[in-house]
């Protein structure tokens, strides 16, 4: 079985070592970004190009959701299983003569930022069974954490991925904005950053919930109010607060 | 030096087994709720009342900040030192004739969570050098992340606290309840919960940002907001999103 990884970004970089390190036959590396896929070839082995699409049994489409599209139509093998990594698009956004299927790779993927592959849940989508059995092995070369859910869970699951992941990376962004402002080193927070991801792997979050607006105490609620001088900081501490206040009335 | 420790909440347990595991010399638990007290007073194998309070060198009063002027009123000892665990309250709002003192541990303290209190950082701030000396020590024992801070700090540090753990905490819960309706277990986001908290630990929040919003990927946001279907929810995706937006505008 053969592997063509297409895109240039951080998913095509670090699928690329995934599959490489996994042992997967990857036989080319293929996107618009030349220097970028001449770095990832460098680093996992395998040749690329920008231009002349070899044939190969599977193409694993990396690219952002925008182009998946376009690219895919660039695949004219009928014999071939092509699938796209993103957690909202459905199988249909390719458009080919080939099988299709989506491979969604469950993690926050930063450049030179090395992962531990094997901890990865992979989420398998494809249009026929025996697609299916095929993404499965693949996947559980890289990862045992492989789930086959359908179009509806996975649009969901993105979503949810966006609160537990994007969103918290912006509130980690926030609380650094109120490190720097105050001279207050960064590093401080880790422990406390640490242990909040850490608890929930034993309480429900609903359970783990701690700080002023949890119990209801108005008169630090204010006082953190008026400490904040960016609206947009104060709208983000409103919003959070008003929403943890309402979910413990209920 | 002996200590007494005030309040039966999770600050007051967890502050009472990190003294005991010090070696601190713990002389009594002192609060109002004996269930509570009995409960811990057990775990560390000290003495707890409700009504009669020892003279002691050394009082940490953990209840909660709405609690601390009523109860520091209890304290008549003038040789004592007597320090609150707020962050966000100052020194005065003790009231006796004691010497007054702020330690505050930038910790999320749950019931029955088991921490490494080695890893908390503690913040001193007390009236007399003499005390800052003696405070510091004291927390020297527990941690080795001991730092003074003034009080303009302290109330910023434990405001940046509420956006690096409270509203992540709420994040995660938010996360948890869409999982919950989409037949998804909440675990399988634990491998990107804990890359998220990990990454920021040498990459900067600011750098570390992934996810639609950083990418200006208006078709998924669309996508995401017509999946919401709860109006408090959509309310938090859409202030995090503008404000991710915003933060790489500028």
């Amino acid at each position: 079985m053969t592997t063509v990884i297409i895109g240039s970004g951080n998913v095509a970089s670090h699928m690329a070592k995934a599959f490489t390190e996994a042992g997967i036959k990857l036989i080319q590396l293929y996107g618009r970004n030349e220097a970028e896929l001449k770095r990832i070839s460098k680093e996992v082995g395998v040749e690329y190009t920008t231009e002349h699409l070899k044939e190969a049994n599977f193409y694993l489409i990396c690219t952002s959701d925008k182009a998946i599209t376009e690219v895919s139509k660039q695949i004219p093998y009928e014999q071939s299983l092509v699938a796209h990594t993103s957690g909202s698009l459905c199988r249909d956004v390719l458009e080919g003569p080939y099988r299709k299927a989506c491979f969604y790779p469950l993690q926050t993927f930063s450049k030179d930022r090395k992962l531990d592959y094997s901890k990865i849940p992979f989420f398998i989508d494809g249009g026929w069974e025996s697609d299916n059995i095929i993404l499965t092995e693949l996947a559980k070369k890289i990862s045992p954490h492989v789930l086959r859910i359908n179009f509806e869970q996975r649009k969901q699951m993105h979503l949810s991925a966006v609160f537990a992941c994007n969103f918290i990376n912006h509130l980690y962004a926030q609380a650094e904005i109120i490190c720097k402002r105050n001279d207050i080193p960064f590093h401080i927070l880790l422990p406390l950053i640490e242990e909040t991801a850490d608890k929930i792997k034993t309480i429900s979050p609903r359970q783990a919930q701690t700080g002023p607006a949890v119990r209801h105490d108005q008169n630090i609620i204010q006082f953190h109010k008026d400490l904040i001088k960016d609206p947009n900081q104060l709208n983000i501490y409103t919003t959070l607060t008003e929403s943890i206040i309402k979910m413990y009335e209920l």
